[in-house]
């Protein structure tokens, strides 16, 4: 029988694979999202989706503005989004796009819903490898959080403090389609860019990484085809 | 010269002596509060108050709403707050109040704050000694969320994480309360009890806890005092 799992799901291509994952196991899903303050409205329609898609108990989205201190393009309508020209061009440091404390807060809400669903098992979708480079997306950021989860709850004094899976933590994004076709993940309801286009803007670091994905992969993105990119 | 410091202010007892510690060492204050559900909306009243007091470069309040999913007596109405007739017969267990996740949901808020004002420092008033149950409120808790603002953060990759406080962990609550009155806390400003009412219902742990220390610190408690009690 499947467990009562909580589901971080942004509507983007990770947290969607993760969704799929969820749902091949046969879990019981319950699917959170965030009203942030982000510029990437079309992100909660996506989540919203692909909740559904994946058949949820429920989809709770929480509302905060992270924009009262912005501190990232993604928030801070005064700051640009960065592009490039080609997947090479990112270099490899902190991006304006990094939200301070995004995933903290994002994993502090499902720790907060798992604890009161009493659910076994939080999924989140970070990735370590074909990531942006922020800092709350890697292997020893996540080993902290768990410490978090074991020693700040209930569920965790009593021995069975609730699990936080990352599946997608060491693969490459043509390892996460890979794995998320092969359970049936329609990419068709995600969406990555980071700008707040009606079309995916095919520049943003989220595009350009999206893109290398699936040609690695080799695979179409539904999501180019159907918008007649 | 003092540091840039984010407060965490709930307007109870304990945050407030926090704010007037950061205050007496002469620090640019930014307090935060939140607006979470809870039934205690005299609180943030409170907060508002003592942020003036310590002269707060500015005081943020964040919504959100935690009884969407409840599992606390603080923020479902349909579960009542324990009362008890004497401090002695509060048990060990973890109390009705606990709200799941409070902790490291304030920690993670404060934590972005800090980054976004690029802050040396959180000071956050919990207490492991005379303290109502809460894992959350525990010392090995406090350096498990110490290490995810250290790997989770740019100011962590940078070699200066946030430093989180808590100079109240170890403290009685009377300590507390003879370390606070030593820096000049108002504790007339501060709102303690857990039930809605206009005044305390001194029934409730955090009034039977509240009016025990002022007791052992040999202090009047001037709340109860112009309540009228």
């Amino acid at each position: 029988m499947g467990e009562r799992v909580v589901v971080l799901l942004s509507g983007g291509l990770d947290s969607t694979t993760c969704a799929y994952l969820a749902r091949a196991a046969g879990h019981e899903i319950h699917a959170l999202s965030f009203d942030y303050g982000q510029r990437l409205v079309k992100e909660l329609e996506s989540a919203r989706r692909v909740a559904e898609a994946v058949q949820a108990r429920q989809h709770v989205v929480m509302s905060f503005n992270l924009g009262t201190w912005g501190g990232s393009s993604l928030t801070d309508p005064s700051l640009a989004v960065p592009t490039h020209d080609r997947v090479e061009d990112i270099d490899g440091g902190i991006p304006s796009t990094y939200v301070p404390g995004r995933n903290t807060l994002f994993l502090s809400f499902a720790l907060s819903f798992a604890e009161a669903l009493d659910a076994q098992a939080i999924y989140i979708g970070v990735n370590a490898l074909d990531y942006s480079g922020y800092p709350d997306c890697r292997p020893e950021y996540m080993e902290a959080f768990r410490e978090v989860a074991r020693l700040g709850t209930r569920q965790g004094i009593e021995g069975r403090p609730v699990e936080i899976r990352a599946p997608l933590l060491h693969w490459s994004k043509a390892e996460i389609i890979r794995h998320g076709l092969a359970v049936g993940t329609d990419y068709g309801l995600t969406w990555s860019c980071y700008q707040g286009g009606a079309t995916p803007c095919e520049v943003c670091d989220s595009c350009l990484l999206r893109a290398r994905g699936f040609e690695e992969a080799g695979a179409r993105d539904p999501l180019v085809v159907s918008a007649g990119v």
